[in-house]
């Protein structure tokens, strides 16, 4: 054990950014300890920009061995959605081995209890905070997210949401204290007196599902609220998007270690392509947690089939914008472009139907008609993409064909208002880099999908927007219900200056269980949220069974065993 | 609205009984506002021992017309484990009608936020607790309880439990701000600064299925998590112990009429015998939360079938002593002889098989050999229970035939070493009282059952106890460990003066997640546990998914929805 890991010195060390942590998130104000900035690192043992893209260019086409018993062979097809294929190979797993020795570890770190666990999370979160910018080229190349929002959701923001997950955990593993003293009168007679004591004991091994689009970001919650909580967690990434989760994988195994603890307390599953290992290990007895994000068909099969296991999951749903009006005509084209253009519409949280009243709408620049505000929205992305570089640094590339393909069929669904185009990237030819495209429907004649349903009412995922003409404001909101119970919603957007609008928007909100955000003008984003302050999902309507990060999404983790003695007859 | 029941009285009322649950479930201390002995009941607004009788044979033989929407036709036939029929009326509802006007009672509900919810749960809980006399006849008459045993455990225990999670809710929803700023710093440029209000709201409708034996002691703690949270809840009683939780209802919907809130926010969905009305409610999309106690058939249906709820089981179990040895013999046999008999083992958390060394234990009182042990067991038993009053008084009456049934095959088990007698109760000559049996078993060749299993590892549910001889308590804490993994428990025991053994049943009962009582040899009883301290069930073994009352108890009945404003860019 290396003398700097023992207990004391990372209670010393992380206790102060654990309070701060359980201070910002029953506040909900700003707070980070994870720069976001990339010329903040490359002092105090972290990685600078050239050392990062060196470890980064290291590990390309190499074995990342991480002695994990049961090791049976190797695998990793990685391609970046850049082009260039990783050539990294990973630890493909006999769980029959490797269940065994992950369940084995759990002991020592059950008893280590809630604080030295949350420490030794910090670790991991600082040594990982340290290789950011090696994390953002193994997200990059994985994601298809440009550098800057690779570097940032993928280093920062997501070691953000795991800080946040770890500091879920341990309040509420300090709910109960450790022991405790027991006296009940009895009149006359001698009190009842009982000795207890609480122990957080964890529900078994863990499995996080990652996905391709945020391995860090979506996966950092689950993995460190598992781990705070006494758990074992097995790592199972996305095959196109392994390399950032077995990073993760090898800092937490080499802390562990460091620390006194087991390393196969978190492993590795990797698998080929079209193994689907997910199914096979899902149900097993030894699972006892599920963390998902991905598709609602395999989300919806474990939340059914998974009974053994609590089961947490993100999966697709479809985001509205209601548009009634503004007093900043300008603001909300040049947000509402951003948000359609941010990693080319290829996150859970962007807008895909903006409902219009076709009669148009009031602004601080004069009434604009319903094709007035969808040719400004259409000119405000345009403008914002129009120089290739630029754009190239918001879109990123599309993740896979998948994306493509729908984006190609868009002019199948209306009018096209804003054709999507080819923004070339010439030190990465081999990159799909494509603007957005708007397209135009009307709720009253809308094109319909082959369940008979408007085509809009279906996730789009990727970079295509329905601008929706509706009768009214109210019909808007009513579709928006609709929309939320129906499909599901992570996220909300209205403009309104009106406060009835608002008061109906919100009353949408939290009837069917959806985050709002409310005439967003300037520099904060329907799809982005801040860790400790902001709700990612709110885990009641059908995009997702969870909340990153609440008590709810931590609670059910551990269990509280208590043993109870008789104060006066010691036994020993 | 009576002047008494406006909100800031409320507050002002119990928001000090709020902060000293909300401080005592954080201590575990002993506390409970609500008193255990029936003569300090009569006075300030409670009901007298007479009062409360009375008031019971007043609703013998009457409708109890809730005023329910929906109301369709009314049905009871409840007949006393002590032999009356009570002869009581409930509305049978349609919830076609009825749900939807539950669901519209929610809103206002929801808007009045958490802390006004807490407090009027608390005033429905006062008012229950005036009652408690007549809820104590109500119980006895329907889960056969002695009356000591009814008034306790069905008035003050359930209401502390109740109670206990008006304030885990509280404290659950507390967590967050109800409103905050957020302003994250941007260099040299001006921050980005967001409004954000936060607001619990709740599931949908929650359905309790209440069981015979505890209807309120089991059903408040969900009925009150449910409602603290800002849901509905519809009461589904079992049909032969309807009486106590119509009650309930009734008192609730007075208060919440009296308050200024919809009555429709608790309704009861009385039934048939052999309606099964649980099946068609629990499944239908409105019911988005359940709390259920009785059978595992049943319990794993739920959890395997109503996926559109957050569904909280209590189920069966196999409850294990593990007599090793003991410093205080004789206290051991007084506490083991009144855990079996306190309600003739009708307890989810009465002990079935205690497992005791072939070769006999060590004790105080020198070395007692397997059949001394069990032979004294059996005598302090019948010491116990010798006097036909006393003994009613602590057995109650058996709750149904198939009680009985059990008790009379316990025979066919093996050796008999404690037979049942039949005690008879003048003054109830219907009723069916009968004294525990202890029936000897050798884990070395065990009674099988129809599955080829050991008979006694599965539960045996009534006033039959198995006296297990074991190889070593090596062995005993081997089959503790299977009988807890493969069977479930709500309690563990254990007696012994070995620091070695006990540390081995503590890892046994981390390792399967339950609840360990050491040395019980005074006045507290592996079957009792107390409101605010105790953990009722684990929630981490198959005897129950969920504890009695933790943060994972109540941190999923509801969801936190965020609304966010750009803060300078104001919209009113």
């Amino acid at each position: 054990m290396a003398a700097e890991l023992t207990v004391p010195h990372l209670v010393g060390k992380y206790r102060p950014v654990l309070d701060q942590a359980l201070e910002s998130i029953r506040t909900r104000a700003y707070w980070s300890p994870h720069p976001e900035h990339p010329k903040a690192y490359g002092e105090n043992g972290t990685l600078s920009a050239a050392e990062g893209k060196a470890a980064f260019d290291a590990v390309l086409g190499s074995r990342l061995d991480l002695g994990q018993p049961g090791t049976d062979d190797w695998c990793g097809a990685e391609t970046s959605p850049y082009g260039p294929e990783l050539g990294v190979t990973y630890p493909h797993v006999d769980p029959d081995v490797l269940l065994p020795a992950m369940r084995a570890a759990m002991t020592a770190w059950r008893d280590a209890g809630p604080e030295t666990r949350a420490v030794v999370c910090l670790e991991i979160l600082a040594r990982i905070s340290a290789r950011t910018h090696e994390f953002a080229h193994a997200v990059m190349h994985t994601s298809g997210q440009a550098f800057m929002m690779a570097f940032q959701a993928g280093g920062p923001h997501a070691q953000d949401r795991g800080l946040e997950a770890v500091a879920h955990a341990f309040a509420e593993q300090d709910r109960t204290p450790a022991s405790a003293p027991w006296s009940k009168p009895q009149g006359k007679r001698d009190p009842l007196t009982l000795e207890k004591s609480f122990t957080p004991v964890p529900r078994g091994i863990a499995l996080l599902i990652g996905c391709n689009t945020f391995p860090t970001w979506n996966g950092y919650p689950g993995l460190f609220a598992s781990l705070a909580t006494g758990n074992a967690v097995l790592v199972k990434p996305h095959p196109r998007a392994v390399l950032p989760l077995a990073l993760t994988v090898q800092v937490a195994r080499e802390v562990l270690t460091e620390a006194g603890f087991s390393p196969d307390l978190v492993a590795l599953a990797a698998e080929r392509e079209g193994e689907g290992i997910a199914k096979e290990l899902a149900p097993r007895p030894e699972i006892r947690i599920i963390d998902y994000t991905g598709s609602t068909a395999f989300g919806t099969w474990l939340e059914t089939n998974a009974h053994q296991a609590q089961v947490y999951t993100e999966k697709a749903g479809v985001n509205t914008v209601v548009i009634d009006s503004t007093d900043d005509y300008k603001g909300m084209l040049a947000n509402l472009a951003f948000s359609l253009s941010l990693y080319s519409g290829q996150m859970c949280t962007t807008p895909q139907n903006l409902l219009i009243p076709r009669d148009g709408i009031s602004t601080d620049a004069g009434a604009k008609s319903f094709d007035e505000v969808v040719t400004d929205l259409s000119a405000a992305v345009t403008g914002l993409l129009s120089d290739d570089t630029r754009a190239a640094g918001l879109l990123g590339a599309l993740v896979n064909p998948g994306v493509k393909g729908r984006l190609d069929a868009a002019p199948e669904y209306g009018e096209v208002a804003l054709a999507s185009r080819t923004v070339d990237l010439p030190e990465f030819p081999g990159a799909t880099v494509r603007t957005p495209a708007v397209v135009k429907q009307d709720a009253a004649k809308p094109v319909t999908g082959q369940d008979g349903e408007p085509a809009y009412l279906s996730e789009c995922f990727g970079p295509v927007s329905f601008a929706v003409a509706v009768d009214s404001s109210a019909h808007a909101v009513d579709l928006l219900r609709r929309t939320i119970r129906e499909k599901g919603a992570m996220t909300v957007a209205a403009y309104t200056t009106s406060p009835e609008v608002e008061k109906a928007v919100e009353e949408a909100c939290f009837d069917e269980c959806a985050q709002l955000s409310l005439n967003l003008t300037g520099g904060v984003y329907v799809n982005q949220t801040a860790a400790f302050s902001d709700f990612h999902g709110s885990g009641g309507n059908p995009a997702a069974n969870s909340a990153l990060t609440d008590g709810a999404f931590v609670a059910n983790r551990f269990r509280v065993i208590e043993v109870r003695r008789e104060a006066a007859a010691g036994t020993a």
